[in-house]
């Protein structure tokens, strides 16, 4: 090449303690989104209102053109058009979603890439065919140790020029809740959220769940592609680091009052109120959620519901007699394998997994 | 109140020359979102990916508790269910709609409000009834001057409480193609849309569009809420400034190639290419679009398709022989009322109807 490629793809990055946000990362933020958090009261999130991150271009993919291949360490490689996979066992399944990036641009310092604040996440109802059943008949081989998930969607990151792929272990694989899905919410999958085939896997970040699939390809050697190389928790961009799998425990709450435009700070009328949000966490079930109004001085705790599906979040309440003042509401999320989150910043140098508590100031008027 | 609102709504600013995105900023762009540029390719927006700008909260409206009031200076006035709406001739058009603001954050210095780039615009099919039906129904009395219609969503701005309100002439109103919508792409208006009702003024800027329409009130006074004056195209705030109305020319092109994740930059390797794009024009037709390659400096014809829709945006082609080397793209568009896009900024106070000339970096490689 004559033009070298590193002149538009630069290595990562963390900005300086003082610098604001980069019109780099504006030009992410305008294109993906988060989900706005008044919609945390739908038990399943609206389309369009569903977070969303594309790394590249949402590829445009022909139906009709379209295959599913299965290839690699498989006794019977398989190709299949979009229609096979709609005759095979048809399932449904309420999964919380969230990106691993979810709380990075609230870092100190921030590393720079998509500016999350807490808004990445959504809940939907996935439709699709599960996963095993396909490698069951494609015959995994005994020596493979990987499978590798690639999307249509091809650009350039950190000088890399790559279609997105993702692997999960042979095991995880396997796993009876891992879906190929093709329709969100009832309807048909949209192109933004990887339409006409995307992977689905619940309980971890966002990344695992390629979008826009055309390859599953079993292999002997553990897969080093770069986004398993980007996706992990490291202090230095030396560091190996550990890969991001499920998702930290995370409750939020839908601001309560109204807002004002610009700061998004909110106005609350005194008396009695109820302060409602969600709950998740892909380790275990969230066994309870507190709410502070001191800035996490004090906790209080939250009622919280069961979670009606295992993949999707718990609804919580809490009866707040608000009397005139100005605080800082927050909520914290426990879970049955013993993690909640922090209240003092889980800094990496990817910004993944930040679950550092929401904070929300609220003016109480009369 | 003991606690004063203007400890959160602050007046408007514009930012220093040299101040990057604010954390306020920010909190906008991670709720709002524009279209992603590759979706420029659907002659329809698909659901999730039109421009969205929500000034408060998406407000919960129980569509069995829901009625639109139609009062004010009018013979009859009018209480309907939705159903009532549904009963009234249904019609269906397709609109390109943009936000006044688009275009706001490439101003320098730049206003401080939603900070949207180039991408604030989306087409849709919107199906509805229209309004002018109605308001002869209701019996518009010959001194009403303007039409005020309410949302039903509430917030603060500037330090002014208000439900969204914005009002059309009686002759902007009484327009043959003003619509009251239910549906969007042939499904129930979304959520972050209006649900269950908004009005459509087809050619305008889309804060005339209100969404969570509950009250239609005809006037007898030129109405002077705050959108009306917020809405301006003004160079300092004392100045009375012209209100916003109709859509001026922009043309976008779909960035050839693959982009890099972070800088949005994009890689093509050289040989033919057909660049394509949309242009749009509320005040006429478009009637030419050209583009440029080397920043603004030379410019040639693209092929310009009639545009399927009054209110609909135009598809456009040309085709390029890239060969390796570093480029500047632009498209610019003119209209049948003379009107194009400028070369040199339009600053205003606002920010509004920015429509300088887009630029995309290409590194053509072999």
């Amino acid at each position: 090449m004559t033009i070298e490629t590193s002149t538009v793809s630069k290595p990562s990055r963390v900005a300086d303690v003082d610098e604001a946000i980069s019109s780099e990362e504006l030009q992410l933020a305008a294109r993906n989104h988060g989900l706005p958090l008044e919609a945390l009261r739908f038990d399943i999130t609206p389309p369009g209102l569903h977070y969303l991150l594309t790394h590249y271009d949402i590829p445009v993919v022909d139906p009709k053109a379209f295959r599913l291949v299965v290839d690699g360490l498989v006794d019977t490689p398989l190709s299949l058009d979009i229609d096979a996979v709609f005759d095979r066992p048809r399932v449904s399944k309420v999964v919380t979603m969230e990106c691993a990036g979810n709380g990075r641009a609230r870092l100190l310092p921030r590393p720079v890439s998509q500016p999350w604040l807490v808004e990445a996440v959504g809940t939907a109802e996935w439709t699709g065919t599960p996963l095993a059943p396909l490698l069951r008949d494609a015959g995994v081989a005994g020596d493979a140790v990987d499978v590798v998930f690639t999307g249509a969607d091809h650009g350039i990151e950190r000088g890399v020029e790559q279609n997105y792929q993702r692997s999960l272990s042979v095991p995880d694989a396997m796993r009876d809740d891992v879906l190929l899905v093709y329709e969100m919410n009832g309807a048909q999958l949209p192109p933004q959220h990887g339409y006409p085939l995307r992977l689905l896997v619940p309980g971890w970040y966002g990344m695992a769940s390629v979008k826009w699939l055309t390859r599953i390809s079993a292999v002997a050697e553990p897969f080093e592609g770069y986004q398993m190389r980007a996706y992990r928790v490291r202090q230095a961009t030396e560091d190996p680091g550990v890969p991001l799998t499920l998702i930290e425990p995370r409750a939020l709450l839908v601001p309560p009052g109204f807002p004002d435009y610009m700061s998004r700070a909110r106005i609350l009328h005194a008396g009695p109120n109820t302060v409602e949000g969600r709950a998740w966490s892909g380790w275990a079930p969230v066994s309870a959620v507190d709410v502070s109004i001191d800035g996490g001085e004090t906790w209080a705790p939250a009622r919280l519901e069961p979670a009606p599906h295992r993949w999707g979040w718990s609804r919580w309440t809490w009866t707040w007699e608000a009397h005139v003042g100005s605080y800082l509401l927050s909520a914290r999320a426990r879970d049955g394998s013993g993690r909640s989150q922090p209240v003092d910043q889980p800094w990496n140098r990817g910004g993944y997994a930040n679950n550092l508590v929401q904070q929300v100031p609220v003016a109480v008027i009369t």
